[in-house]
């Protein structure tokens, strides 16, 4: 199939999307209030008490409350889908977390004629079944972590395993995922102590006791590739994202394309992750997460929706990708083929959380008493905060993305210094400063760093605070005013 | 020369810039001030007492008053360069405006030993007179307006040489700028009438006699070339910018590249531009405008400094001009070669002026009650203005730059529909709303336009106000109140 828009007129009348409801909240609904905006397409935002004063809110078209209760509404499949439908909306955009990886949520949009953006619920289902997945990819011929073939039934078969595999090993929940369900076993002590309660906890958490053996890549560099599939059957990745600066499993700053491939090898990570998509018949937006150590790549998991990082890939190809997934849903074939998308500069993305780095990365709810964009050349932000607006404690910490493009590494770095110093996010702690660290650090500048480099570096939350100079005079009256008795 | 920074690594000892004064205020002043944080250079800020609390007041390494006047300060050369020297600058921006196409304050600055950033005194002087330098493009085979030669030297000549050229002719003061001084006349009795006037404006405002006569192009197409050239004599040009809209001479919004250019055509210009950059033996970051009409091109004039509208050539290449103008005055070569200049997508500026279209962009000068910068993809904004801030009356009443970047020229339109909506700027009245209409306007949006379009389509600036429900409220309780006698 071409990928000419205009070559395939009768789709526009067709199918395309006309209102879409917003299933999310903060920054990821803004984001597709602005995509919806630019498309003209009429934008549905729904909202928890909480959340009235959200930007999301104030932005939409229309908006409508789902509930006293900060979470119940968001995750929701049923009332969601039934709000979509009464408010006349041909489509529901799911964002990331929340319901976004549901494959619930995705059938029901399809039994009540609503178009989920995303890909179909089975293959949700079968990507987030982590045994399937690894099946499915060595099916593909798509490296795997090495590991045992489906799950393991009992200790005995997860001792006999992990010697095959040699230790240390990661001992996983096949339903788990962000971080829980999981844990290293360094020898078969470790592993025996640990089988019962991972089972445990897998029951609890996620309603299932399965769980599975994979060997345990040591500091590894996290690399995932972005593609796009549309209805027709053609699938492109837009380069890869460099994740590896992470915290306790959260990414903190991501990286487009990343500064430690070569050419070839971003070759065969975008290959790889276009055959992983083409294996499972995927459509609309994806990311295809690797590993990579000592030379090997070896898949890790598929995200089957937009991810908070999406925008780094953006600046660095041009494309839109949340006005590709709209698309893409609507029937339309991608706007680009492989061999017109092409990557220019760095873009690194910070996510700036109201947490406190020098408090063990403790949330920091509460009023922005003043909050200042930062502008000039390649900057971007992707925000729900303002001036005044108080940031509920029932969500995510993450109050801000702050993006940079440069032509070359070094002024990239350089302009995030900038931007992170340029910008004002008053009346909660963030991790701005913590990031200008990071960026200072040496190791991270050279382009070579692995998921290790965060732990490995507890030095760089001992910076010392700037203070701007109302500040300083106020801390300087405070304590002349305690001095005196005042 | 090469065009690698690491392969010259003297001079990175020997000449680059560590500390920088900004001889301006405002954006450019902001923008400046950005580079330098990114480059690692000190930045000193100038300001008038009107400019106190100033945006680049704030950002700025250091800062001086340098008056009372509102504007004495800024058009004072000897006193920039004074106190360059005494705060150790080694090197002075003059921005756009103000003195930034003064040859003497280049000049004060080579006597001082402070790099002046932007060309050598004579070649300002040179592309400054009208004449001369129309005399040295026709010397480098830059087809110019036709016209007379020189100076004419009386009424008669004028006349005789109107002839020859043909009716329209614009009588042009030789010193001439900013739009004074110039008289368009369609017959002989108005190159009569006109010739007296325009002497005597000219004696006044310029202080010279001397006018010349070109032929008046009618409705042409404003197209200019960014270029850049070093101390080793490389120059190179950066493509296009469409500044064909504009009122009263004074551009409004700004494209790049241009939407109404064959590759041809574009290539052709970019070569016109280097061959007049290099003839006049042009250092540092330049603009040549031209004007185009029925398929032909013609030199207008050269403007040696830094343009406000250089953001989107940055945004369609990927460089950053204001940081090339400073690696140039530090004696670094470019840090690209003209092959390696590409273009993406499609850039627009609006510039939003603290004007009320619908009082005959009437000044709005006053207080920011509230200032919310657009986000998401493709948006860059260029400002000093911040929630609080109140815009002084003696300036400029552009307040800021909205910029927005997409991979096709309708994406860039819709984006900037959206940017223009998803901004706030209140407290002062903007030309924001009046932009969008020109985007909606299918003219426009055609691609195809002219210098004519803002007069043309006076219609546009009637559209109507919409109030957010916050004023609408508000409105709805002063006319109860006003109906009740409150």
């Amino acid at each position: 199939m071409g990928s000419d828009y205009l070559s395939v007129p009768w789709v526009e009348e067709a199918r395309v999307i006309k209102k879409l409801l917003i299933a999310n909240r903060g920054e990821i609904a803004v984001r597709i209030v602005r995509a919806c905006a630019e498309m003209g397409v009429r934008s549905v935002a729904v909202y928890s008490e909480a959340d009235r004063h959200a930007l999301h809110v104030k932005r939409a078209d229309e908006a409508h409350c789902i509930g006293d209760e900060p979470l119940a509404g968001y995750l929701n499949p049923r009332k969601l889908v039934n709000l979509a439908v009464e408010t006349g909306c041909d489509a529901l955009h799911p964002g990331y977390g929340f319901l976004s990886e549901n494959a619930e949520l995705a059938n029901i949009c399809a039994e009540r004629g609503i178009k989920f953006i995303g890909p179909a619920a089975e293959v949700i289902r079968r990507m987030g079944d982590k045994t399937e997945a690894r099946r499915s990819m060595i099916k593909a011929g798509v490296p795997v972590t090495p590991g045992t073939e489906g799950n393991v039934a009992d200790i005995a078969e997860a001792l006999a395993e992990a010697e095959r595999i040699g230790y240390p090993v990661m001992l996983k929940a096949t339903s788990g995922g962000g971080g829980r369900g999981i844990r290293r076993c360094n020898s078969r002590e470790e592993l025996e102590q640990a089988f019962p309660r991972v089972i445990s906890e897998a029951t609890k958490a996620f309603g299932s006791a399965e769980v599975f053996l994979e060997k345990c890549i040591v500091n590894p560099k996290h690399i995932e590739a972005q593609i796009l599939g549309d209805s027709f059957g053609n699938v492109v990745h837009l380069f890869e994202r460099d994740c590896s600066i992470q915290r306790r499993n959260q990414k903190l700053i991501e990286i487009a394309p990343s500064p430690q491939l070569t050419p070839e090898q971003r070759a065969y990570i975008g290959d790889l992750a276009v055959r992983a998509a083409k294996a499972v018949g995927y459509e609309n937006a994806g990311t295809v997460e690797f590993l990579l150590a000592e030379g090997e790549v070896y898949f890790m998991e598929m995200n089957t929706r937009v991810q908070v990082e999406h925008t780094i890939t953006e600046e660095i190809t041009g494309i839109d990708i949340v006005r590709e997934q709209i698309r893409i849903a609507s029937g339309l074939p991608l706007s680009v083929k492989q061999e017109d998308i092409i990557h220019r500069g760095f873009a690194l993305q910070f996510r700036i959380n109201a947490e406190d780095p020098k408090n063990n990365f403790l949330p920091s709810f509460g009023k922005i008493t003043r909050y200042y964009a930062p502008g000039g050349p390649g900057v971007r932000t992707d925000t729900a905060i303002y001036t005044g607006y108080t940031i509920p404690p029932y969500y995510d910490s993450m109050c801000l993305k702050l993006i940079v493009w440069a032509l070359t590494w070094e002024e990239a770095l350089d302009r995030g210094l900038r931007a992170l110093d340029d910008m004002r996010v008053q009346g909660v702690k963030t991790t701005a400063a913590y990031y200008q660290e990071i960026l200072r650090n040496p190791e991270f500048r050279s382009g070579q760093f692995n998921t290790s480099f965060v732990e490995a570096h507890p030095e760089l939350t001992e910076y010392s605070i700037k203070l701007n100079p109302s500040h300083l005079a106020l801390a300087i009256a405070t304590a002349i005013a305690a001095h005196a008795g005042l």
